[in-house]
């Protein structure tokens, strides 16, 4: 029945659209028009395919959804918790019964992997969400953290679905400091078993994806404590290891040694079912031990190749993957919510000059400032996730050391990055649509309740930003001596000396040709970041030796999140820069520039004094914001090819107002008084 | 049923919370205690009772919902938007069976009427903006456009609910533009009818509250058209006035001439029953124009004792209490959101130093300089809330143009300031507090959710902010001449000449003293204000030359926000300092200034180059952001009691990891553990 509703709903909302030659709906107003320096018009199937080169895989995904609208949720409508959970299984196992593989392709198809979360973001956050826990968390920590014998008995099972499973990391007090956690597994030597027990309500494991009502077993991360035989029985404890242990029957029934509580509705993602488990003295034979990194033999004996402090990080370093699938899915809503933006703002029209029709609120200054640098950023970042995942691909065939750390310490900061970047930019987004922003068929609402958490889990934001910090200072010790050329931070290595390089923004040419030079853009941000890391060394250097590394760290803790964040953009300006000059199509090749420029010189207008804190000229700062005006005002006349090449379809977009008929006059409102139940023209 | 569900999760939430000697429940860990420059202590009760004048009407609406827990909805449980609605109207006649009249409060009692939407507001938000509508709108639209007649036909049922009316403004087509409403009212002179007709579809009436389910009547706004007997029955457009029409009858039945469809589901408020109407020559007698204004006789004849523009001007300018009351109820969600995030934040312990235990996470650098300036703004904005209610009373009092134009700029800059900034902080808040934080029970997600509309509606914030800019552009043109000495613009008026002051960022002096005096803050912030309002008056003179003035307008449009915003947080300072000087405890007055001082400081931090366009010393700079830091250390550590002062009962805050029982140890989880169903001690 609540399916029956979903299904005439979306009938409502989508067949009821009448195309533009049936309309009898409104038309749009006269509009004044304003002129715009121009960039030159370009072909967006031209750009779509320079954009998307999985792009087979987007149709067919998208077209499985065309032929399954009732899969398409209205998660807006008040739905029951436990009605959305079923609807995400359901999609779920449409993806699989269409032969797609989430497994295989997170094993060895990166680029498929981490564009399926992409796609699958604007059809429903909670499906990227279960499928992220499934495959990237449970499937991952047994394929990264486990030997062959694991993935021999569970790789199978958990592509099919059949064995549902989660991540059991996080505990009531304790997220982001792991090696905190307190679940304990004991040895049992008589039986050759682990006792699993939670030592006390705080060690709760919590906001367990999968573990409500899914999940059959988990990957339980506890304090391994091992009995020494020669000691009388004594208790060593070896730190945080991860194991697999049952939660459920096939059947549903919970084990002994379990208890699981639902965590209830949280702000959005309500499609997942996250709980909390406590364990109770649950055993699991000893086999269950993820043993790639460490192993227990029969008698007791703990053996590890690295030393506890490396084998801690190299077990953490195997769960970069899932950062990567955030990234990219906060890239697909980030293309959503600046798709339906950008449309609505250039069809709707309020005020104008005196005995002339309106203006398009896309033609105020303030709007304009507002909407672009969201589309330049969004193209900045999906040429930076390309190259992620191509560090990735390169990192997993390679197994070098050195790329792991480099691609660990760049998916966690473009994981933070873009998806702080993309929570404030759905709000910019909301706001900017004014009160027809706020009906929820037009999707900001879910897509920001549900893309919140983006921001915490799988590393919250602030902490991943100290890591890459962390990364920066320590190869600013070791003077960048074994990176490899192609690491990201390679361009720092010529500055690992005493010595900064001059700073670009105190040359005093204003020109526009020289503030929109590549090379200018680059050093100005690089600039920043070497200068920003020069002086946090410094100051650590100065506050240890009084307070100690801990207190020292936190003193600067604010120029440390400054020094990742500057670092991370420096990267993102580098990926954007090659793919404008790897464009084939030369009138693409013009508005991507722009994009690119915008963004980089967004960035040095925000910290023009703090970051760049010599003296910098305020003719030079003023010139700076002008371009910034001129460089909207240009890419304001291509803002719709630009995210007509996000090609996303209407019937995924959804959004009334944002859809690709609205370009059409009028079509915006005729298709939102449709969905609000008015028959046209009537 | 639902009700019943709603109150058992309720008790589960509140009675199974054991008081601290009961508890088997968990203790805290140990922590690492940090030393702060500290202020002197101070007792809360001696705080809360110096910014709270209205305190009896809050312990009385408090107590009244503490006997009504099945009133405290749960919204985040998926419930429908019918059920959700039928709660809000159970609320209000609670309210209204208690004794209260919120139209005499609207009318009479300006300070209850206010401090009743923040009490509100954390109850629930909409239950705020139902009674907002009806009040506010519905029945401020009768009190203050319409003439005694009108008054004592309605007030009573208003005011009693018997009478629920709409305030029809906004169209699908047009919002802030409202002159160019097309909804018309054609005069019948044969029957002394007006005729009201929906033109076409985009003048549907769009968003309208009470619209959907309860209203029986509505303030329509629409164009007068009146035909000339003398030119052949020929139609004059009087441009749009606002009349009396019915939309139901008493027991539902919509009128012959209405339809009406729902708005919806909303990304939040969905207690609120939005529609859209459409009018179909729906006849209403002659008298039903509101008439304060303007008036039409018997046979046709149109007078009003204004010129068109400032006719139109009178009608909107009696809207101003809406408004106050928006930022009225914003701040009672950022002091709900900012004692949550706080509470948590301090309580909450992550990492530490080696062979210590960890620390509070309050005690990182980064999240206190998140976290503490929401503090001290929702602190200048509660002050500054008063100023605003003062001048408000004072403009009904003394009808003086002068004033009602002042009040009518700074609620209109207010509204948007408060309303972003409250807007932003609860992301950041949410953030804050981690993956718990993302819980529907500890309410961030669904404050959000319902206040994010407050930036758009009655009056987006981007065009309330184009009045202030505009009304200090006008007196700036005028020299200020007429201002009276206590409107709030009149210090800018020694500088509405050619020159400006000099610029107290260029002096040298990079001391404590120096920089907390409360003079060089003050001058700051108002030499900002002159100095954009100086520059804007120059580009809009150049450019309209070249480009009219509406072009120059929008060309100069994000300057003209910035000085908007800019004016406002002189404002907020001047009243926020009043606010401090005039508090009777010495211990108090010492935080207040500190909050004060960081206040100020952060926003001459955050733009010291743009807006202070000359030359600033990097050393003075620097001072700044040093000075911001030590103040957010002496704060942290009377943080917890400068929430305490907003004395906000738990069974009103209801978030578990905010509760005021959570600053006893281990209380938050203990408290977050019951609501989720686990037994404690178990």
């Amino acid at each position: 029945m609540a399916t029956d509703r979903r299904v005439q709903t979306l009938a409502r909302h989508l067949a009821q659209v009448p195309s533009s030659e049936q309309s009898e709906g409104l038309t749009r107003l006269a509009c004044s028009a304003q002129t715009h320096r121009s960039l030159p018009r370009f072909d967006s199937v031209v750009l779509e395919h320079y954009l998307d080169d999985q792009r087979s895989l987007k149709l067919e995904v998208y077209e499985l959804f065309r032929q399954h609208p009732e899969l398409l949720p209205a998660v807006y409508e008040g739905m029951p918790k436990e009605e959305h959970r079923e609807l995400v299984r359901k999609q779920l196992l449409v993806l699989l019964g269409a032969g797609y593989s989430p497994m295989q392709f997170f094993a060895k198809d990166y680029k498929k992997y981490f564009y399926l979360g992409e796609l699958l973001a604007l059809i429903d956050l909670s499906l990227t969400v279960k499928l992220g826990v499934q495959y990237s968390l449970w499937g991952g920590s047994i394929c990264n953290l486990g030997t062959e014998r694991h993935r021999k008995q569970y790789f199978e099972d958990i592509d099919k679905f059949r064995l549902p499973g989660c991540f059991a990391m996080t505990e009531l007090r304790h997220g982001s400091n792991v090696a905190a956690l307190e679940t304990e597994a004991v040895l049992d030597l008589a039986t050759d078993e682990w006792i699993i027990t939670t030592p006390d309500d705080g060690a709760i494991k919590w906001w367990i994806g999968n573990a409500a009502e899914d999940g059959q077993a988990c990957t339980v991360f506890a304090r391994l404590k091992v009995p020494v035989p020669e000691r009388d029985g004594m208790l060593v404890d070896h730190g945080v290891h991860a194991l697999v242990a049952p939660l459920r029957s096939s059947k549903g029934e919970i084990c002994p040694g379990v208890e699981i509580r639902d965590c209830g509705y949280k702000v959005g993602l309500q499609g997942v079912d996250n709980g909390s488990i406590r364990f109770a003295g649950l055993r699991v034979p000893r086999d269950n031990l993820l043993d790639r990194f460490a192993s227990v033999d029969r008698s007791g004996n703990y053996s590890s190749p690295f030393s506890p402090g490396r084998r801690f990080g190299a077990t953490l370093g195997e769960l970069t993957g899932g950062r990567v699938g955030l990234t990219s899915s906060s890239i697909g809503v980030l293309k959503g919510a600046v798709t339906v933006a950008l449309r609505y703002n250039a069809q709707r029209q309020q005020f104008g000059p005196p005995e002339a029709p309106e203006i398009s609120v896309l033609d105020y200054q303030s709007q304009r400032q507002k909407l672009l640098p969201l589309l330049a950023t969004c193209y900045a970042l999906h040429f930076t996730r390309g190259v992620l995942v191509a560090k990735y691909e390169e990192a997993k065939v390679t197994k070098d050391d050195k790329i792991v750390a480099d691609v660990h310490a760049m998916s966690a900061g473009l994981k933070a990055y873009t998806t702080g970047y993309t929570a404030n930019a759905l709000s910019v987004c909301r706001e900017s649509c004014g009160g027809h922003g706020y009906a929820a068929i037009n999707r900001f609402g879910s897509w920001r309740s549900d893309h919140d958490i983006f921001q915490t889990f799988e590393g919250d934001n602030t902490v991943l930003y100290q890591q890459v910090a962390a990364m920066l200072l320590k190869g600013y010790k070791d003077k960048f001596s074994g990176a490899p050329l192609q690491a990201t931070y390679t361009y720092l290595r010529q500055w690992a000396s005493d010595a900064l390089p001059p700073n670009p923004l105190v040359s005093h040419d204003t020109t526009t040709r020289h503030l929109r030079d590549s090379s200018f853009l680059i050093r100005s941000l690089r600039y920043r970041t070497a200068r920003l890391l020069h002086t946090a060394a410094a100051r650590l250097r100065k506050h240890s030796r009084k307070m100690g590394a801990f207190h020292a760290w936190n003193r600067c803790l604010p120029h440390l999140l400054l020094l990742a964040r500057a670092h991370i953009e420096s990267l993102i300006l580098d990926a954007n820069l090659k793919a404008v000059s790897a464009c084939p199509d030369p009138e693409c090749r013009k508005s991507l520039k722009a994009l690119a420029d915008l963004f980089a010189l967004q960035r040095i207008h925000d910290d023009i004094l703090f970051a760049h804190a010599d003296y910098v000229a305020p003719d030079k700062a003023k010139a700076i914001q002008r371009l910034i005006e001129q460089l909207c005002s240009e890419l304001r006349g291509v803002a719709l090819p630009l995210v007509d090449a996000f090609a996303i379809p209407d019937h995924i977009l959804r959004a009334p107002i944002g859809l690709s008929a609205s370009q059409q006059h009028g079509q915006q409102y005729n298709e939102y008084l449709a969905a609000v139940g008015w028959e046209l023209g009537a």
